[in-house]
Formats: structure tokens, C-alpha cells, sequence
């Protein structure tokens, strides 16, 4: 087994995933009542930024805590833009729930570091200074790890770092949480991670800061390990390869001589759509299986056409991450944000159909067009092979590459388009988005669908290899793990 | 001055370019008799590797240097692929003149080292060892030294060490020399540079060098600053970008109502030949000139729609250079080669109609498109502003962005298509061309074209600032250093 650890105060469950085995810690509103306990010794939990996790983190926390001493205290720069936000959420000075970064670092006993990975490179000393000694930084991603790694240097030694990063964007992460009020378990899994403790107490530290954001379960891995499967898969399947897909068969369809409607309606609505809903209630295989004979073929050809390139694109994108490229970029790209600010993505006819596409719209009519099926699938499955061949456990494998992409993201793009799922994201996301969708669209294009177009027989070594891999037993387990909601966006 | 130089065989020219003022050498076929001197000390030259640049190198070396005593040798890896076109180019181990490559590297005075980028990240330490202490390493790209400083090493002190660096790919540096033949002066500019030299002799035997490949003329720069610039420019107007815009073009005069093979020779056959054709005689500004006052208007309107989505694409790519990361990607991608081998990538229905285009095309009647001159031209524009402000002298500008685009690349997309001209290159070009051809085309199709849909007014200052560019006077004064001949490639 890969991971173990000790918690004082929750259950750890041994589970069986694709014949491995791992701890999880299931959620659930019942267990907010141990929170206290958790954070034995944590009086404020400060939480920085207001991105795309800060304000569903800091909201969770707070319902979760509520009717406890612990205060959840939001922390931004004088004067940002996001002040009114954080107010009109309820977080207000007048009530000691908002305050100036630096001062909220230096008061909390539990950092939750949520501003952008680019700020956090910029600013870290800055916040180690100012934390106090036997604190705790809680981060809920890796980067900031990786880029200490990448320029030689280490978190302060007196202080506890651990991380909780929720499987899904913010925006979800808080969506999930109010609807698991009425539903119990609804929420976004998230995975966690002790890399410094001082007090013994880190460890339920971190699973106590995830109960409280509402994971349905928590997972352990290394930060090391998170950020490469969280970097990397925001850049496969989550983002940019289901936008270089949808954008490469849309064009394609319309070659073949379908009208733009039809041809969305066969590509993003599909993946959205049914293709999304059935893996999330049924798993992957359940796709290629509630296709009729005829279309089975089309997905087998489809899937065989695309697997191959899909894998080389996700293993280039892999080595990027590993190597600290895509890390780097990330930390360029801010140095350039005030004369490149982020520009539309769906300013486009392609996203311009959508909304039209969507505006009549009849959920139980749209199409599991079965090249679409077959060409996402292929890439979701090439994915999750890469991150075995990589050695990440099948916890993180699945959340990576499935829940998230069918739970917390597609249904964003289903609800408003391409940037509405993107760009409700982080920014070292919003930017690997952006690079990665027109790689995978080239590479679709040039490899993938020409041996379509040529009538190729599908590879039946490979499809086989699909209908008998050991992830779909990994997908099930988790799929018990947490109830089947479906995020309702309708009233955002 | 930025760089100055002695040379104790050529003549150094002071040339004016933009208010700046550069030295030059001028190559021709008279200064061959200077070689020997120039080359005083160097008995064998080794020509290693056998790709885009060493067929040209070694052959043009070998036919500058007959009759003397100098003696051209290839070094190959046993087994090697290319030893049977090195015999076909007329090197056998029957002459003396083709052989193993580390024996040859142990043997050469002058070791050109042309083998990919990634095999001499993998072997510079065999080639260090092997060589004779005294002798001279030629470049042809900064790459080596790149990575050598991105992993704190260096090389050996006991031998010199060149750069020369011919502002073309392989073929066009033999072909234009095979023309040079008749037409004195033909040839591809190379820059040159000098990072070691212990025994005084360096800077002759790198002018020598490029005077014998038949560089028109030779201008001195750093391999850093090389090996920016050409990483940088093969990824943007050179390859990349070029690539990327037509694609993206070519879906958008289709979606305008055009249809297949008018908007193939409205996009890439306008750009390889009519735009091409004016630039390399005539200079940037006369593409602009050259149209009626309906189409100034269009591609004013397309100018100032491209050129910021240009540049901001083109500083990504720069610092992406810059900082290392386009070396380790490189170098990763090595290790996949194996695994996945490169791909065509025009195996796709756009560049099957450029074939029927091609096969009835008739070379006056190409249209120049002013939509795609302008968001062309302001790629090129927007490139070489973008080397201006990282500090690169001129010769290497012009020559980066504009002569090696239109003299030596474009010709081969003109020729065959695409694939023709991106293949032709090295592997660090072919990897960067893939990687970036896709994020010009999504940034032009997400970021200009939206305003040329729409209707937006051009930037009167913008289309100012490109009609009064200092760019227009160097394009000037070094075109007048070397003849207008179009690259012939029918007779390949």
C-alpha cells in the first residue's frame, strides 16, 4: 500500500481499487460535530485570496464551523477588487472575518493559501515570515512545493504544511456543498496530504479541513504527487483536451457535411450531455455499452483512431510537468499578465452556435454521437493509463481524469460554454487550458482523423485492453462512495 | 557597436541598419582562394551527423575547399541510416572521406558537429573527450552551449569553440549554393560567433567556414543570443506561426462562403508565393504598396487585428526560449522518439486540396490576399519588434524574421506543402513548429478574427508605426547584399 497514516479523530476505511488497496476517510455532515477536535489548537483559520477556491472554501468552512469557536477569517490585499465579494458573502471587518493578507497570515493558526500560484512564487517568503511559529499553511495544490523544489528551496521547519485539494474547480467545490445540505454527501472529493508536522497534529488537521469543505471522501497522497496529476490532468482531459476535442470534431462534422447546430449538438452537447452523465452514474464502459451495434463500430473506430495520439499528446504534456516547464510557464505568464491580460476563448461562431444550441435545448434529445464518444473516451482512458504508468494511485487516478472532468467540470461548459468551465477555474489552469486545447486539436486532427476518414478497421487488441481494464473497477468503488448529484447550475 | 571582430584573412564592412551600426563579412566564390589561409592549421575538417545541415555542410565545404589540401570528412554512427547517402553525395571510407563518428571526431582539426539537438545534449560529453586538444568545435546553432549552461556545465578549455550559423534550413543552404554557382553571390547569410578561441585563430576559422558554406554575408552575434533567436523565430514566422495562421485562414475564408481551393490560394499559396516574392525583392512595406485602396483598407483592418495576438503569442514563445524551457522540452522529447516517432502533419483534407491547387497552378495568377498579408505581415512585424526589445542587432533580426522566411522556408511550403517545409528542418524545429503552429492558429481565431468579423476600424497609429518602421531601412541594405534569386527546388 502506498499510503498510510494515523487520524485521532476520524475513520480511515481500507478499500480496494483495480486490485490495490487504499485508505480513505469518508465525509458527511455528521462528522462536522468533530471538527472542533480536529482542529484542536486552531482558534482562526485564515483563508487568503478570493480566486477560484478562496470563496467556496472559506464559505464551506464557515457553515461547516458554524456554532463553533473557530473563525474563519478571509484574508486579501488593501484595496483588491475582491473585498465587495468577500462582503457580500459575510465576511466583513466590522465582524473580524476580513482583514488585510499579511495581518490574517500573522493572526491564523491555519494558513489556507488560496491566492494564485504565480502570487503564491511571489509572495511566499512573505507569508513564511509572517506566520507564526507552530502555525499551520495549508495549501490545495502542489505548486507552490514544486516551485520551491524547482529553485532550491524549502518551507520554513517550524510550521506544519499539509494540503487538501478538492477535485474539482471552486465554483463546484461550493455548488456541491450547498446542494449536499439537503443532500447528505454531495460534494467534491478531495485529496490530502501531510508533508511537515510539527505537532503531531497535522494529519487531522488536513482531513478535518477537508470534512469541513464537504469531500465526500478523502484520499492521502504527496503534494509532489498532486500537483503532477493536477497539473497535468487540467491540461488533459478535465480542459484542454475536451476543448481541442469538441473543437477539432466540430470542424469535422461540418466537413462531412453536417450544419453547424447539428455538428455542436454532436460534439460539445454529446460530451456534456449523455456522454458525461453516463460515466458519471455508470462508469466509462457504460457508454461504449448503451451504444446500438452499428454505432459500437463507429466508437471502435473512433476510440482506435484516437487512443495512440491522445497518449503521446499526455505524455508530452506529463514530462512538461515533471519537469518543471510547465510550472515555470505558469511563473512567466505573470510577468506578462498586465500587458497580455487573459483574453475570451468562446468569442468564436463555434461558441456563438452553442448558445444557440443550448437556448432550445432538450436534455433527453441530445445525441451520444459515437465518434465523439469514442475519440473522449480514448483520451480520458490514455490519461488514466499514463498516470498508472507514472505511479499515481487509482484515488487520484479517477478523480483526475473522471469525476472531475463528468462531477465538478463539463457540466460548467454544458451549462455556458467552453470559458464559463474554464475560466471559473485557477490560472495556472486557465493558462495550460489555453496551451494544451489547440495541441490536442492538431494532434486529433493530423493523426487521428485521417485514419477515421480512411475507413481504418478498428484495433481490437485495444478495445479489448478498454472493455477489460482494471479502472473500471476503480470507477465503480468510487462511484459508491459518494452519491450520484448531478451539480445544478440553473441558479447561480 | 554591439560586436566588433579582427580578422586577419576577410574584410570587415561597416554597415548602417536602422540607426544602428553592425560589421559584416561578404562572402563569394572569389574569397574561396582564401580558405586555406583562413582555415591555417586545419587539416581535416569532420562534418558529424547527417541531417538537415550536414549533407549541405559537408558537400558545399568539400566543393569551396577542392584543391586544396584540406580534406572534408563525415562522421556517421556505425550502422547508421544516412552512411548510404553520404556515399551517394560521394563520401566513402574508400576515400578517406566518410567515417565512424567518434574516429572522425578523434581525427578533425575543425569538428562540425551537426547532430540533432538531443543527440548532442546525449553524446557532447564522448565528442569533448574524443577531440584533439587544440582543435576547434563548430556549431551551427547555440543549442549545445544552451543546454550546457541550463545544467552548469561547460565546455572543454583547450579547444576553440565556434558558432556558425546559416539562416536557412539544410537544403536550402546546398541549393542555394548549387545556383551560386552560376549565379556569384547566391547563398543563405549565416551569423557567426566566437565563445573560445586558444589559439588565436577562431574568428578566421568561423568567417572561413561561412565563406566557404556561401553565406552572401556573415555577421557576428553570441550563440546565446542565436540560439534565442533561432529556437524563437523557427517556432513563429519561420515555421510555427506561419503554419498556424494558414490553417486558421483558411477555416475562415471557408466559413466566409469561399470554397476549398479558392481559400487554399487565398491564404498559403498567397503567402509562399506573391507575398514571398515582394518581401525578398521589394522589401515588407511594398506588400502594403502594392494594393489597391479597397484592399489597404482590409489589410489595415487585418494588420491591427493580428498584431497584438501576434506579439502576445511571440513573448510567450520568447521567454519560453529564453528561460530554458524549449531546451528541456526539447531534450524530453527525445526520449520519446522511440515510443512515438514524428508524424505527418499534413495528412489532412487542407493540405490534400493545396496538392490539386499546386498541380494547376499558375504562378502570375496567384492572388495576394490582403487579409492574409495583413495578419501575415503583422506577424512578421510583431516578431521583430518583439527580437528589437530583447536586444538583438538587426542583421540577425532581419534575418530570423524575414530573409529565412521568405528566401529559404517559404519556398518549400510553395514547393510541396507544409510538411515539405517543416521536415526539412531540424528536429528542435520540427518539435517547436508542431507546438506552436496550434497556438498562433487558436490565438488569431480567438483573438483577431473576432475584430475582423466585427467590423473594427483599423489602429491608425499601429498602421503608422509599421509604415515609418526602422525594419524597412535594414530589409534595404541587406537585401542589396546579395542577390535576388528565388530558391529553385523544381529540379530536386
Amino acid at each position: 500500500m502506498k499510503f498510510d497514516f494515523t487520524t485521532k479523530v476520524f475513520e480511515k476505511e481500507k478499500i480496494s481499487l483495480s486490485g490495490t488497496e487504499e485508505y480513505i476517510v469518508r465525509g458527511g455532515r455528521h462528522l462536522f460535530s468533530l471538527l472542533p477536535k480536529a482542529f484542536d489548537g486552531i482558534k482562526t483559520i485564515g483563508v487568503i485570496g478570493w480566486g477560484s477556491q478562496g470563496p467556496a472554501q472559506a464559505q464551506n468552512l464557515r457553515d461547516s464551523l458554524e456554532g463553533t469557536d473557530i473563525i474563519v477569517k478571509v484574508g486579501l490585499r488593501s484595496g483588491s477588487g475582491s473585498w465587495k465579494k468577500a462582503e457580500e458573502a459575510g465576511f466583513t471587518e466590522a465582524s473580524g472575518t476580513l482583514g488585510e493578507m499579511m495581518q490574517v497570515v500573522a493572526e491564523a493558526d491555519l494558513v489556507i493559501l488560496l491566492i494564485s500560484d504565480a502570487a503564491q512564487a511571489k509572495l511566499y517568503k512573505k507569508v513564511f515570515d509572517a506566520m507564526k511559529s507552530g502555525a499551520t499553511l495549508g495549501l490545495s495544490h502542489g505548486f507552490l512545493l514544486g516551485y520551491l523544489d524547482a529553485i532550491g528551496e524549502k518551507p520554513r521547519a517550524d510550521v506544519n504544511v499539509i494540503g487538501v485539494c478538492p477535485k474539482g474547480m471552486g465554483p463546484s467545490v461550493r455548488r456541491l456543498y450547498v446542494q449536499g445540505k439537503s443532500v447528505n454527501g454531495a460534494g467534491i472529493n478531495a485529496s490530502f496530504a501531510v508533508a511537515q508536522d510539527v505537532n503531531g497534529k497535522a494529519t487531522d488537521y488536513a482531513i478535518g479541513w477537508s470534512v469541513a469543505l464537504g469531500s465526500p471522501f478523502s484520499f492521502m497522497t504527496t503534494l509532489e504527487m498532486e500537483y503532477r496529476s493536477d497539473i497535468f490532468g487540467e491540461r488533459g482531459i478535465l480542459l484542454g483536451a475536451v476543448h481541442g476535442i469538441v473543437e477539432c470534431l466540430y470542424r469535422e462534422f461540418q466537413d462531412q457535411g453536417m450544419d453547424a447546430e447539428t455538428a455542436f449538438r454532436e460534439t460539445v452537447e454529446s460530451v456534456t450531455g449523455p456522454i458525461s452523465k453516463t460515466i458519471s452514474h455508470k462508469g466509462i464502459r457504460a457508454v461504449y455499452e448503451g451504444l446500438s451495434d452499428a454505432d459500437k463500430k463507429k466508437f471502435e473506430a473512433a476510440y482506435s483512431a484516437a487512443y495512440y495520439p491522445n497518449l503521446e499528446i499526455h505524455a508530452e504534456c506529463y514530462d512538461e510537468v515533471a519537469s518543471g516547464n510547465e510550472i515555470r510557464s505558469v511563473i512567466l505568464a505573470g510577468d506578462r499578465f498586465e500587458r497580455f491580460p487573459f483574453a475570451n476563448i468562446d468569442n468564436t461562431p463555434m461558441w456563438k452556435v452553442g448558445e444557440k444550441v443550448r437556448a432550445v435545448r432538450k436534455e433527453d434529445e441530445i445525441p451520444v454521437n459515437p465518434v465523439t464518444a469514442g475519440v473522449y473516451v480514448a483520451c480520458m482512458m490514455s490519461q488514466i493509463d499514463l498516470l498508472a504508468e507514472k505511479g499515481h494511485v487509482y484515488s487520484e487516478i479517477v478523480n483526475e481524469s473522471v469525476i472531475e472532468a463528468v462531477d465538478s467540470l463539463n457540466p460548467y461548459m454544458h451549462y455556458k460554454g467552453v470559458a464559463y468551465m474554464v475560466d471559473n477555474c485557477s490560472t495556472t489552469a486557465r493558462l495550460g487550458s489555453r496551451k494544451w486545447a489547440p495541441r490536442f486539436d492538431y494532434h486529433m486532427y493530423q493523426l487521428a482523423l485521417p485514419k477515421l476518414r480512411a475507413g481504418d478497421a478498428p484495433d481490437a487488441q485495444l478495445m479489448k485492453k478498454f472493455l477489460e481494464h482494471p479502472v473500471h473497477d476503480s470507477v465503480s468503488v468510487l462511484a459508491e462512495l459518494r452519491p450520484s448529484v448531478d451539480i445544478s447550475l440553473a441558479g447561480q
